[in-house]
């Protein structure tokens, strides 16, 4: 097989060409901005899988009225540290950073909130809002349920999505600590890539349509299902399935939203769930005032020296040491910030098929 | 090998020997009681590692004056839905109860509440703080630190605890699911089995002195690790130390307690860290009123339904299928209500000790 190829965009280039592809189907301008401004960061910190690459299943969506262009975003029940929002079935990328703002409007209120979030999509990259947190003075955590790919452990089918945690934590001349991981063994575009390169997967990665250990990418593909973090009972697989199971009932059974194998379709090409035991797919945030615990100089300067001490663990032989969560995607926001984003020539041929069926200039 | 022979004690007649116990030490009657219920859940659930078994470590802990027996629980700081507890050296068993009911009381009034504690011990079981939630209708959830046993990924060295995160949520006509999980690979108790046994671990539980995967319980047990949930970077051992990572953080860098390798050691045989950056041990719980986000009959009637139909999963070959989380813990509070609590003769022999060192009889 033939190396993949890369072409390199200006993120701002990126950035524009995502606001105008969503402000074609009438997603007012603000809006369309911070919905780009969530690719864009994905895309610079190297979340390849959650920036442009993804501009194209918006465009179905949204080209099909999957999707509404115009929500409202409003508070639907609330207590001063609560809330539940209804995303009227936005863009996750507009939904989740408004649900987001209202979660920290509240914590800097009473020092911490939790907001729950239904009749949303798609959020793009969990670590976006504990970032914009930090921003804020802020911890921030997020959650979303995503479409079904994920079976818990013993099962034999997609029962869950890979339902992401992300958290923050700012330090003082340490870069932050930005935690954000799925809570399945691997990334099914992990299972793309051997697909693609004709490689046998891991054991413990994912099961066949039938629950059998999966060694071929086709067998997850083709009806299987990806394991939950731990992959099996004598690793701990059914933490990573309890995890899973929070996040889907902190996300959806709390907001109302679609939980467990009905969250709804991303994709087209993905099957309508059985039935609908709510509205669209469920987010959730946190936020948490650190004056509201420890003085805040405190807190950052303990942080230095947390970050600090764990870069100084002995390393294991034959590895680079332990990496301070956080320190690869800095790295390559430093990086691709003077590069530009590398982009392979499928995401490139459909960002030149959503010019052309939008008149939006690409190149 | 023999087969372990277990007898068969009522859990009401632990509590009391344990309660009696505490109270040997000047712990006034009512926390006695508190950590001696503590333990007694632990034990009813099937959680041995956490139950009686460990009462002599909290008599070492107390003969030597590690523990202070008569503490004063105290909000050092706060807002409306934040606190950080000075737990005053007590233990933990009482801290963390004491704690666990502020937190609940600011979710009552503004809806959902995080508290950080410090200076604390060992709490027990992480479960038995979501339980208590749940009777007051509460989601809660809890964290602790715990002294260090696991590696980071990439690291050749223990720099973390086992951190659990545990949370529930209460159904309707279903039974409450109960997560409850440690953020490593397995547990140490697994480790102490395998030796006894003289058996092989299995790859990716722990790591050598040196950072290798170990294969022998030994290796672990000699200066090695533990390693976090997902075990190896291919099956997302960077996912565990994040969970890990956060826990620490949540718990200890937020309420000004000892984190990561430098929690202070729960047993005499444990190492004393090479220095101090707080106090004690620390813990982290959260509470949340439903009816801050939704009807809560329309949560607990979603809930069964998200029980039920995970319950329907299809199952993988070779297992029974797929587990609710609490499941075999209610199972065993049922069967040890009416059997009683198994112990092993080397518990049985601890007791035993306490009670001649303390003239409180055992049997």
């Amino acid at each position: 097989m033939a190396e993949i190829e890369y072409r390199f965009f200006p993120a701002q280039k990126l950035v524009e060409f995502s606001q105008r592809t969503f402000m074609h189907f009438g997603v007012p301008e603000a809006d369309a901005a911070l919905a780009a401004e969530v690719l864009a960061l994905s895309d610079l910190r190297g979340i390849d899988s959650h920036g442009v690459a993804r501009l194209h299943t918006y465009f179905d969506m949204l080209t099909l009225g999957r999707i509404n262009p115009k929500p409202t975003v409003k508070i639907v029940r609330e207590l001063p540290a609560t809330a539940v929002v209804d995303g009227d079935n936005g863009l996750g990328l507009v939904v989740g950073p408004k649900a987001n703002i209202i979660c920290m409007d509240k914590a800097d209120a009473v020092g911490s909130a939790v907001v729950s979030v239904s009749n949303t999509n798609h959020f793009g990259m969990g670590g976006y809002y504990p970032i914009k947190a930090l921003e804020r003075g802020l911890i921030g955590w997020s959650m979303t349920n995503t479409t079904k790919l994920v079976a818990p452990l013993w099962g034999a089918e997609r029962m869950l999505g890979t339902n992401p945690i992300a958290i923050a934590f700012p330090c003082n001349e340490e870069p932050p600590v930005v935690i954000d991981l799925a809570t399945s063994a691997t990334a099914y575009g992990k299972i793309e890539i051997a697909k693609r390169k004709g490689a046998d997967i891991p054991y413990g990665w994912a099961i066949d349509k039938d629950g059998n250990m999966a060694t071929k990418p086709e067998q997850m593909v083709e009806g299987g299902a990806l394991l939950p973090l731990g992959s099996t009972r004598e690793m701990g697989g059914h933490k990573g399935y309890g995890l899973a199971a929070m996040v889907d009932i902190l996300c959806c059974v709390l907001s109302g939203a679609n939980w467990g194998p009905f969250a709804p379709p991303f994709a087209l090409r993905q099957e309508i769930p059985a039935r609908s035991v709510g509205k669209g797919i469920g987010h959730a945030f946190g936020a948490m005032r650190i004056d509201g615990f420890i003085d805040p100089l405190e807190f950052r300067n303990q942080m230095d020296d947390w970050v600090r001490t764990f870069r100084a663990t002995k390393p294991a032989p034959g590895t680079t040491g332990v990496v301070i969560p956080g320190d690869p995607e800095r790295q390559s926001e430093i990086e691709r910030t003077k590069t530009g984003i590398p982009l392979i020539s499928a995401v490139i041929d459909d960002l030149r098929d959503i010019s052309k069926r939008t008149g939006i200039p690409f190149e």
